[in-house]
């Protein structure tokens, strides 16, 4: 199995001055997922949990609607890269080749125009109401991610995903090149470990795509945390999955976009006061 | 059609202040790419120069070799996403319908995964040697992104990639939520505008996956230079197509991970006089 992170030599050219020497940059890999022996998508990846981005993946895409559908998984070295080989129970083999004709991810096999959008963008879950979360807990959250992201601290390349509950802090942290990737192993490791997913939050280092809302909506957490921006397509899609979308979370604070009921934001006593007395 | 940028209201949580107000964040739009009635790709894109980006896909995806085998193309809006319609020269079709048989990106349709491995990462082409730089163009080229970036000045939240010559500065600048659209609305520009691809650099605001160096060896160019790191596949298929790859471009610098002969360091003749001295 391929490191995850390369040691690369390189020349540095600084403030005038030619140097050289080594920097430690992400490995990427060609990670086919194949089912029942034929290739639903290739994405390039981390190769690093890959049994978890496995069962994450095939979760997120809606190819089994849990972990033991999938009857065996291999992670296969290949000459230039990996091939994560599943079998499928029979009933999903079945789901997975009308899928498969029908669509896979981004790309389509000659349908229309209409029908591929409408796959691409298909409706989010709906998530549970779950529970409320203050402030202090979605800071103490995201510090916690800091330390654990081994691959980022040695490359500053990767993208993390992780879960954190007020009752159990991080639960599971996964990085990857690639942010998708990165919240499918988060979405493997959290089904595997039968974890109360509406009682905690998603935290992303990265920017919020529309799929990356699609797959913490599958996952079914409540609210989801990330350093960088939303898309306005990112923003519509929470909120009409009733999730809590957070953003542009740094150490002083954050923005929340959608559902802010579910962020309890302590009364300030200070303010109140004030106005009693005037 | 959408604008790029969307206004959206939201809530602020800084200093343990609540706030609210309005912030700009860019639009995301699901956008098919159809050739002669058939769906190839749906991709998530910023609503913003798409005949720029349905050429340079096209290119980039080796479906066309030239623009004109693109008979028409027509931007049609949709409910959900907008689709950019084109048919091709007849000769032209028949090559995409064997592509998209046989894979489209990164899905397959029933292809094993070491088929599907080998058409995911095909060797990028092989660029010409072309002209050297200096590390003063370099800084010069990544100096001049900054105020055109529109979309970005307004959302600190896209990506973009240029296009830049010695001889007449910053040819060409588009943006999108993905880098990789970013990349190929590049190409499609500079394919219209018969740019002297061999004679400039790719200049990029992200990172470089093996993608981004499959495009700009698409697109024929020998420099690329990027403001974060590189994968180490990138810089192996960087390597072997022949393409100078700096990164981790800054203000103070930048970094050579492979061919560094184009990049013309001058003298030092402090160091060469001293060491005549001793």
């Amino acid at each position: 199995m391929p490191d995850p992170v390369y040691t690369a030599d390189r020349q540095i050219w600084r403030n005038g001055q030619l140097g050289e020497g080594a920097r430690l940059i992400p490995e990427e890999t060609a990670i086919a997922l194949t089912y029942n022996g034929g290739t639903y998508a290739v994405m390039m990846g981390t190769p690093q949990d890959l049994r978890d981005f496995a069962i994450g993946f095939s979760l997120s895409e809606g190819i089994v609607q849990s972990p033991d559908e999938i009857e065996t998984l291999d992670v296969v070295e290949l000459d230039n890269g990996i091939e994560l080989r599943m079998w499928l129970k029979p009933s999903s083999a079945e789901l997975v080749n009308e899928r498969r004709r029908h669509i896979a991810g981004p790309t389509g096999c000659g349908i229309c125009g209409v029908e591929s959008i409408a796959e691409a963008i298909r409706p989010a879950a709906i998530v549970p109401k779950g529970r409320t979360f203050s402030p202090s807990e979605i800071m103490t959250a995201m510090a916690s991610m800091t330390l654990l992201q081994q691959i980022n601290i040695q490359t500053r390349a990767v993208h993390a995903a992780a879960f954190w509950t007020p009752a159990h802090g991080l639960v599971a942290l996964r990085e990857d090149v690639g942010r998708h990737n990165a919240l499918d192993k988060l979405a493997g490791a959290l089904a595997q470990a039968a974890v109360p997913v509406a009682d905690g939050m998603v935290l992303l280092t990265s920017r919020v795509s529309v799929e990356m809302v699609q797959k913490t909506a599958a996952i079914g957490a409540p609210l989801m945390v990330a350093v960088s921006a939303p898309t306005a397509l990112a923003v519509r899609t929470a909120q009409a999955a009733g999730i809590t979308l957070a953003a542009i979370a740094r150490s002083d604070g954050f923005e929340i976009f959608t559902h802010p009921e579910r962020i309890a934001v302590p009364q300030t006593p200070g303010v109140a006061e004030a106005t009693h007395v005037a």
